[in-house]
């Protein structure tokens, strides 16, 4: 199968939830694509794949659902995981960013001592909807002059275009809405 | 080398940092052996071998450190990984369970859809502590019918005495303090 033949089988495990976290919002619940062992392979091993045998050496999970999906990556690629996380949550000294949301700020956080300078990296998350996240994730990884390898989704939001924040990128999603 | 002789090597790749999350408490950092790829796979290997070939079906991860070990032990296994959040973070309908916390209480949810009854589960989460959050999550998924398997930590404060509310339960953990 080619990525183009398992978008729909995995697309059809990913379940609308209208009105959440508020009205207005169709919510793309992953969990029963999570939950079904066989897809849930098909997932990781898939956005696992272009970056097989390239020298992965720490992949970043974004707090949290991003985690639920990078640790497996991670391992697959035989890296370390390392979290990002909302402000105050990680123990050690951070590296931190601030980007606006839609109403106000969010900060994000990283250990200084997480990587040394020029580790090749791969970020993952669940899913890329404006970007704000990920490029927050990638200055951050920026800030301590990784080498960043890929940007890498379950699902992108193509019409909030968030690809056009991560320019600088290589990006890659496996389902598309 | 048998689960007694990665005790050590794991266990130098656990940090301690005093005052955190507050004054008192020293905190154990798992991100030094997370981020360290041969550490990392050797943890979660270590975590799932007692659980290969044993037809586990899916594995519980509590929200959120919990996420960074369980869903590399569900690709492992060829399991499905299955959230257990904090209180309106799933967006589906819950099934959900109340605990004691030192002052006050805090309460779980995990999806109702999340599996059917008599479905083999193994519980991961990263320190056992007290034993309440995963005494907590074995009774979610009793009230879901599961059939739980065990419950796998990578840490235990063996002095909190954990264990004596999982009496139920088989319990592994693969670094004691």
């Amino acid at each position: 199968m080619n990525p183009t033949d398992v978008e729909p089988i995995l697309k059809q495990a990913i379940r609308d939830v209208p009105n959440f976290p508020k009205k207005g919002i169709i919510f793309k619940d992953i969990t029963p694509l999570l939950g079904d062992g066989a897809l849930f392979a098909l997932a990781v091993d898939r956005m696992t794949a272009p970056y097989e045998n390239q020298g992965i050496q720490k992949v970043i999970g974004i707090e949290s659902r991003g985690f639920l999906l990078a640790t497996a990556v991670a391992y697959k690629l035989g890296a370390g995981v390392v979290p990002v996380r909302k402000k105050g949550k990680l123990p050690h000294q951070t590296a931190s960013v601030s980007y606006d949301l839609e109403y106000g700020t969010d900060t994000l956080e990283m250990h200084r001592d997480a990587f040394s300078p020029g580790t090749k990296i791969l970020v993952v998350d669940d899913v890329l909807a404006t970007g704000g996240t990920a490029k927050a994730t990638c200055d951050l990884a920026d800030q301590l002059e990784a080498s960043i390898a890929g940007v890498v989704f379950l699902i992108e939001l193509a019409f909030l275009k968030g690809r056009e924040k991560l320019k600088k990128q290589r990006v890659h999603s496996l389902i598309q809405f």
